[in-house]
């Protein structure tokens, strides 16, 4: 087998055949394939696409590369989710340990966020004493115990998605739905899970800009999964405006509990709750109320148990940034526009997120949002707060927000609030 | 400026800004931008074109990352010429002579081969004595005393094409033409030659396998000369067939002094006169008949100054194999086919040539041919002669020949020539 013939049919818009697919994957894993040659064939499969078969086996293949987990010793079915991530996205938080609480065992292996996204174990490391390593044993162990575990992948599954991710990150070919798809699949599938379903951002915040490649990639996805036996359904969900009232770790980790403990603001609420309700779908469990578990403190005391089998103590208090700025609103009217990728950006300009992975974040920066587009606002007080230990951020921030927003006045705005849940793409 | 930017602006299919073009030039040579970052931007400027702005301003960017050569202290014109290789194309050896003997100065910066077309420099190192590396201060003095030099281009001239053409053999990314084009031009731009022509092989044995390839790369080429002030045009010639009747280095010496002696195949001789024709009209030099110049022998005395100025015996014997296959012919008929493709590999095979650019390459090695389609064959007597010192090569040379040639009954043949220069292209 010849790389460079693999890259020419690419190239060319030929299909690659299986044996070349499952060559190329080990070839690069093991160093025999040089990264200057897989990045030419990721560019041309960025350009010249992949079709289902392809994709299914350059997933197969990544698989094959590492450890398979397996959860069928479990006295109850599996169900995960992953989302692809937005501005204030801290569903996960809420979401495992309710589903645990309704009856799923939730393996959450989760990311840390890079640019202007947020990372899960981010925000769960702003609780004191938090782990988010655990050994395979250990996260087994949790999941028996307590439901629900949200801890770092290991480096045993998919290691080729792992090393072909962080070539695409610096080679300008992210952007492929083949590629994008058989990367979180290949995670996804390895860890073993029998029901997934999938959280597609859509908009200014989110990674898919449109709703046609958000539903795409969705496609994608869900097709990926059901042939490979993942019970797998994907949702097209809002990016354009950030999610629920907070984007940064502790300040996310703080709306997390206030959902646990039955409030909450509303678009959180309404996504946690629609996300469970597929999980336990796709499981196959049936007759239970998420919402009870919500309202009777039964998903918060798996969260407290999940926290503390992590090491955490989920009483201790979250940090707080040493400074804030207050940003008034300009002008009264009706908020029509607030911005998730201004949002976004700004929060990791103040320390929220990393700019490099080898970064650390603050545990108590990002921004707090004091209403949401549809919320009338008065000039002069509040509109949003942000939070950072590193003060000589704000102007560059603030820069970030400044044309962040619309205020309209309320004769003219024309106002209609966007439907948060867009799209259900099932098998 | 950042690299993802330029990548992501020539993946999407938008042209390249000039501080973009001039910047990825000199920080891919710097080391700064990496060998995956550049295939991947080379794949996309394979697949999705560049035009003649970018093509012109990538052609500066690497001319600028190296030295540039001036002749204009000497006292004729220069003419120079580049064919993009074909087999048993020797026509260099005469040719580079013959015009200096028409009155122009000849500064032929030449390649070694790789794969199966041969290179110039392999040829002449056939010779006793003759050495292809020489200084800048040399390389002038032949051209003052002789009028003619044959050479290897230095690592000043365009550093970067050196880099980036090493990058795309390994890649997939060498059949670009706005790539290939700019590789060729920028070396011929920094060498300083007044007048340029191109000889773009189509066929078989070619690079370019078709006619409209061939003629968007003489055109790209013509073009990317007239914009830098060299005049500068392009045949295209037929490459089905190898030149010739010898493919192999020793050989097309022996076959290059058949014509500098007058005589010598006739295709051989059609091209020399033709591209010497073009070359002495774009250096300006009218009234001198080049056929009369291989008569009279004054282009076969500049041949054994130039040898002899570079250290080589013009009289010394040159090397013959140490062993020889015939093939004979399996028919009687006519010769309607011999694969210039099939021929070039299988010299190759034999040690003509090199798989890897480490590799040595035998003097002697080779094939000789006893006829050219359009020849009447008998049945038993010699096709072709095998040329090598390893006559393990005997077989697999044999294998690539097996189909590589059609002898038809004179009743059915139905053959007719194919014209050797197909077309001509300038400004």
């Amino acid at each position: 087998m010849n790389v460079i013939d693999v890259i020419l049919a690419k190239r060319d818009g030929r299909e690659l055949t299986d044996p070349q697919i499952d060559w190329v994957i080990r070839a690069y894993t093991a160093g025999v394939v040089a990264d200057e040659q897989m990045s030419a064939l990721a560019m041309a499969i960025l350009l010249n696409g992949m079709n289902r078969r392809e994709i299914n086996r350059w997933t197969d293949a990544m698989i094959g590369t590492g450890i398979r987990m397996d959860f069928s010793a479990l006295d109850r079915p599996t169900a995960d989710k992953h989302s692809t991530g937005g501005v204030g996205d801290k569903i996960t938080l809420p979401l495992a340990p309710l589903v645990a609480a309704c009856g799923a065992a939730v393996p959450q292996l989760s990311g840390r966020g890079l640019g202007h996204t947020g990372g899960t174990l981010d925000k769960l490391e702003s609780i004191p004493g938090w782990r988010a390593t655990l050994s395979t044993e250990e996260m087994l162990a949790v999941l028996r115990e307590v439901g629900a575990v949200i801890c770092a992948a290991g480096d045993g599954l998919a290691p080729a998605d792992k090393k072909l991710y962080a070539l695409r990150d610096v080679t300008g070919t992210v952007e492929s739905i083949p590629l994008i798809a058989s990367s979180i699949m290949s995670k996804k599938i390895a860890e073993g899970t029998r029901a997934l379903v999938l959280d597609v951002k859509v908009g200014s915040g989110a990674f898919m800009k449109t709703r046609e490649q958000a539903r795409l990639l969705a496609e994608t996805m869900v097709a990926l999964g059901t042939d490979h036996g993942v019970n797998t359904v994907a949702l097209l969900t809002d990016m354009e405006v950030p999610l629920g009232l907070t984007a940064g770790n502790a300040l996310e980790v703080r709306e997390s509990l206030e959902v646990l403990a039955g409030g909450g603001p509303a678009d959180v609420v309404e996504l946690t709750l629609a996300l469970a309700r597929e999980m336990l779908a796709a499981a196959g469990i049936d007759g239970v109320d998420p919402a009870e578990k919500l309202a009777d403190g039964s998903a918060m005391d798996v969260w407290k148990r999940m926290i503390r089998a992590q090491g955490g103590d989920p009483e201790a208090g979250l940090a707080v940034a040493k400074e804030q700025h207050v940003l008034l609103a300009p002008a009264s009217g009706t908020l029509t526009r607030l911005d998730a990728l201004a949002v976004g950006v700004a929060a990791w300009r103040l320390g929220a997120g990393r700019a490099r992975k080898e970064d650390p974040v603050q545990a108590g920066a990002g921004i707090e949002l004091h209403a949401k587009p549809g919320d009338a606002v008065t000039a002069g007080t509040p509109l949003l707060t942000l939070h950072t230990d590193t003060p000589d951020r704000f102007e560059a921030a603030l820069d970030d927000l400044t044309c962040s927003y619309t205020i309209a006045d309320d004769a003219e705005t024309g106002y209609s609030p966007r439907p948060l849940i867009l799209e259900r793409v099932s098998a």
